[in-house]
């Protein structure tokens, strides 16, 4: 039984590795910090872990935090960056489930997060976690940095055409839809459901943050320069997120469902289906993405669902977790898609 | 490890069964029925159980049926009194998740569902599966009727206050509100989604069917005469229940949070809220009831929430199945409700 | 032509009366009014204006409101009872569509408001703008109490009964569902969609504000005590009311339907229907109010549904504004209901 | 004052024409067809016309139909083209909303829609029915085919481009999505709100019967051949349509502000911001067009909504109405969007 502890517990991402953590049988949530909130049962802010889970939101304390085996930090962007160093440094693991240590290029990551960042030293250790291409370093990692959620959907969906050099890597198009949870949980009047509620919006069209971290994953993992497009848009719905990706196939002669196949099949939480549209609700609440292929003419069309806060942020992070400690990769993660 | 078969596994209560089953560590499903999808891999209807459940629906066959240890029905009412005589006597038991084992007298059930009664001489015998108030006897039964969703949440708010004799029983009113998914996965116009969405209305306003129901709970449980009037209302969401209930106060002085807390204090799936209002997605997708109660002068109202699905029908059913072969009574039901 | 102020246009109830004032053959908007946004043209923030209202926010400033015949007061509670004195001072007629002089006994209003009313001098006069119970008064008036969403719906919903004294008014309960832009425009955490979307809760169950509001309509409306339970409930959706009214009828030979087709025979905003159950979108974007009734036994049920924003807020503003400048009563409300 | 017949009333187009035509200064519904439901009351099946209609579904009969001045067709693809040669015969003129009379090419049509045209020779004499492009051909037709709700929003979006021959047309990617009355109102299971909430997916992956419709317009009204690719999706809303379209720019220096400015500043239902992303809640009810482009590098990014029941068919069958009979073409259409 490992100890675990949690920056930033009172975000959607927080709540979601709680659900988790609470039920997963080698990790204990141990420590759970917020500052706005110290002091308060965590079940009296997520009645849904009334009776399961005895814990009060702490001050952030890296004393405390150093107790634990791996820290999980579901903080705004910049603010794991601050204490990490510390704690790798005591001996502690870590995850970070915000983009402090995504992007390999520090200069890259300032222009996109506007400030500084505070141990560019790190980021050349850091394992991205994706395990589906980083799956032995993960395991050997003291520092992952968990992937985005619209990178892991879109990661996922062109990964096996361009390790294949089957399409036009030049321009590749990314039109990806999100339910709210992915916007966090803010106060702020354009997440009400009087805004978002019916009704269906493009958003950051002439660029977003996660832009340069799909970029970066298609060039490192696939080995080659690619031209990229990313629209991402907000559904009014709660959780799930579906891409639609665009290539121009170069192979025409390429069986398509055979690649994917065969690219994931000892996967565990990636599903290829030979026909049809996946629907985000097959995987909510789940840690599995699925995938489906088709074709129009030369155009190849990929689509790619996951969980945000699942595939796309929590549950990753406990995938990654299970990895670093020698469980089954699997563990707590068991739980099918509620569907309806 | 037992063998449970499943009939009628393409409605949701079926489909919900098999999310909870597929997961089971003591029970696996060996048969799943259904007249319309013979043949057809369960996990192409439902695609979050591809790769998790490698099975197909099989015509209705009493026989293969039989070699099961126990058999939920998740069908239409009246179908379930058709093979059970059979199956109880060639010794397989039976979990009826629909209606035709609910009501104790066959006159009333016959005016209120509009058909002879096959074997009314199996209701005496029948378990009516609410563990709160007959887990002794669920344990030991042959042939339970699993409650209806609505008579699920009424029943347990009401319960503490009629065993107490604290209110007037001869005036009860519940105000109950149920997402979609009650109403069944049933090709019907006024189910659409751009029918039903967006809107709210009451229906059934002079009489529904779980009126007998909940009144035969309570008179039954509670031993007092009780006059009830019931109104149900379509809320656009997919998932859970709440009933909102008022009584008037006999015992003014009565301590309200101390008789709730003590009454369900060992109750496993049942969460007594001090303050505050419980929400449906503090329940979705668990085998939670979660109440509160709260005053209006000598007027009490209780808030009752389930998930229609799970506490309202198929968790129910695991939970009765537990307690009938001798399992933990919370096993496989340990998920904790999806929030977001 | 008359020309219009708007006090407070920035949330919902500002929108809805922009909405619809911009199509008013009669009435043109003139200012509008917002501390937080001035210097913003109105179709910035509300994109469905752009090209149909060519208008500037600007700070609130009595000067030139009172220039206009008539202000709308859409604001926080407390707000309009600071210039609306000097507003009738200088001829200026006012529609306050807050809760400022809503309640006649300036003590239960600061009893339920928490804060000393500025002007209760002016509620002896102030006109309660129900056209169903006060059009001759509302005509003449130069203050007019704008009623409440809750208020308007149940008031409609029980007021024949209590006419007729055809219930017992000791025990009256109202069990009223709204959507969520009828807790306005706020960034609250507990208002995003990924908080209430795909859930339902009751709210402020031990005594909402609208209690005493519609007990004072109830007790004036039909001359006699009543004693109400009142509950409200958060649904789903973004625009509605449903009521669900519980009473004990004393006259078992009433023809309920002729009670109620009777009393409204000639309101062109109130349609009683004689069987089934009216959906809230029956009336969405309408300043219709749609009522059905039921019995079971000796307790007769009324369901009343409105749009909260329209007969509810902004369009029931419209309908008073007609009659006070004699215009034809729907003027700028023949606009039907959006369903689906 | 023109008569105007409806065939086939009982879907969501034909509900939305009801609700506009009911309001409209110079026609009225004269005759609603509907094989199913003929004899009872429209405002029985549609409650929101209670009192505001007074008319009943009647048996289809071309007889009392050519008594009308026109009439709409609101029917299933292949109906309209039965009846319309014997309309336009006796002299009264047509409005298909359906697909019947879209394509220009008989093979092609029979091709998607799989029967064969029973008047291929009224297809040349046929006008395309989107103002923007056809105003002064539309004002005189006898029979005028409506446009599809995809092609609407997605060749406004291209047009401008197209016509300035500032992208390449050989790859245009639509990237579509659509509020669920866009697949009518049908007694289908997959439209249920339990199994469209919620939930995204794409659907018709490898073609759609919009994409031919949509190429002729582009290389009709652009004069070029273009290479397109179409994707739709279901957003879990009720109306609205977002298109989002990508294409290489190859004028680089071009201002895209201005060339749309330009193109629409005539348009009384085209609206184009200059920043920011339109929400489909912006145009929710009305006939707006709301078009806004962006850049990623040398793609341009143009993101077009619309309501698919009103510009993207009944609100533009009335413009068109307007323009064929010589009515202000804004005429029964100036409500503006419901937002909230």
């Amino acid at each position: 039984m490992i100890r675990v502890g949690i920056v930033g517990g009172t975000g959607y991402t927080g709540a979601e590795l709680l659900r988790l953590l609470a039920r997963h049988p080698q990790a204990t949530p141990a420590v759970i910090t917020s500052r706005s909130e110290s002091g308060l049962p965590v079940a009296e802010m997520f009645p849904h872990l009334r009776g399961r889970l005895d814990l009060c939101f702490s001050e952030p304390d890296t004393g405390a935090l150093a107790e634990c085996d791996l820290v999980f930090f579901a903080t705004p962007n910049g603010t794991a960056m601050k204490s990490v160093p510390e704690l790798l440094e005591r001996g502690t693991r870590v995850i970070d489930l915000a983009a402090d240590f995504r992007l390999k290029d520090p200069a890259l990551w300032e222009r996109w997060y506007g400030m500084p960042h505070q141990c560019p030293d790190l980021l050349a250790e850091t394992v991205y976690g994706l395990p589906e291409v980083n799956r032995d370093a993960i395991r050997r990692a003291r520092l992952i940095a968990n992937p985005g959620c619209y990178p892991t959907a879109v990661t996922l969906g062109f990964l096996p055409l361009l390790e294949r050099r089957a399409i036009d890597p030049s321009w590749l198009i990314a039109d990806a839809k999100s339910g709210v949870s992915g916007a966090g949980r803010k106060a702020e009047t354009n997440l009400l459901m009087a805004e978002v509620g019916e009704s269906f919006k493009a958003y950051s069209v002439s660029g977003h943050r996660h832009l340069p971290e799909i970029t970066q994953n298609l060039q490192t993992f696939a080995g080659i320069e690619v031209g990229l497009t990313f629209v991402p848009h907000l559904v009014p719905m709660i959780r799930g997120i579906e891409a639609t990706l665009y290539a121009r196939l170069t192979d025409d002669g390429l069986d398509l469902a055979a690649l994917y196949q065969s690219r994931y099949a000892d996967e565990p939480f990636v599903d290829f289906m030979a026909g049809g549209s996946p629907d985000t609700r097959s995987v909510r609440g789940s840690n599995d993405c699925r995938i489906a292929v088709a074709r129009q003419g030369d155009i190849v069309i990929v689509q790619s669902v996951i969980d945000n806060l699942v595939k796309g942020a929590a549950g990753q992070a406990v995938q990654n977790m299970n990895l670093m400690f020698g469980f089954d990769e699997t563990l707590g993660l068991e739980a099918l898609a509620m569907l309806p």
